[in-house]
């Protein structure tokens, strides 16, 4: 069920990528933010907060699609099609290590306004479909 | 019903930045893809193909979602929700337009194989709301 990510795209989302999360709102356009990214093996790791509109939407409809743009690269791209499983389980370790991951900082320290925020969520997306050019 | 972009967004767009656009597929999960975009005014003009996943999603369901990620500026994005209209009327033009502002060149020298394409088709998303941080 479950897609093996390409070695070239692996390497794309390891750099400090932003990638955009494309979600389905309740009346079935598509809603898309871009998000930072950790990877698990094949598996991406995405934060957000409870209730943020993402957060309900993937609640409703799992089904998410990850597009990935190289920074300086303007002919590569890869779109990823998964299955979300959402959960609240290293949400802080997590919102944490991808701050450190794109700014060097812990994300207390990079935002510390973040003190008053929704508990935080952990969104993991598993490949389904991978389509592209380039790093795929 | 639509909605003006605002200034900062509109010079991103004029810049070469590589957008995203989200349509919807039959089964209703996102289908996401990079694309070159010219804006009209407040509208944003996008090339396809008759018969591309993206001009069949959007010849079934016209809701479009357009990504805008400033090249880098990694805080800083939009998000703009449109409806969208087909037309083959000036689908040449449009992709010779869009070649020159990105590659410099025509299309027909930017990628000569084009020559066998199918005919192009102007998707034009006009804005009905646009979400977004430091841009808009």
């Amino acid at each position: 069920m479950s897609v093996a990510l390409p070695e070239p795209l692996k390497s794309v989302l390891d750099d400090r990528t932003v990638v955009t999360l494309a979600t389905i709102q309740p009346d079935g356009s598509p809603q898309v933010t871009p998000v930072w990214v950790l990877r698990d093996g094949d598996d991406l790791l995405i934060s957000t907060t409870v209730d943020r509109r993402k957060e309900k939407n993937l609640r409703r409809d799992p089904r998410a699609t990850v597009s990935v743009l190289p920074d300086g690269d303007p002919y590569s791209y890869a779109e990823i099609r998964g299955t979300v499983t959402l959960t609240t389980d290293g949400a802080g370790e997590l919102i944490d290590a991808l701050s450190r991951k794109y700014t060097g900082q812990s994300y207390a320290d990079f935002n510390p306004a973040s003190a008053l925020d929704d508990p935080r969520v952990v969104v993991r997306v598993t490949p389904v479909r991978v389509n592209g050019q380039g790093i795929v």
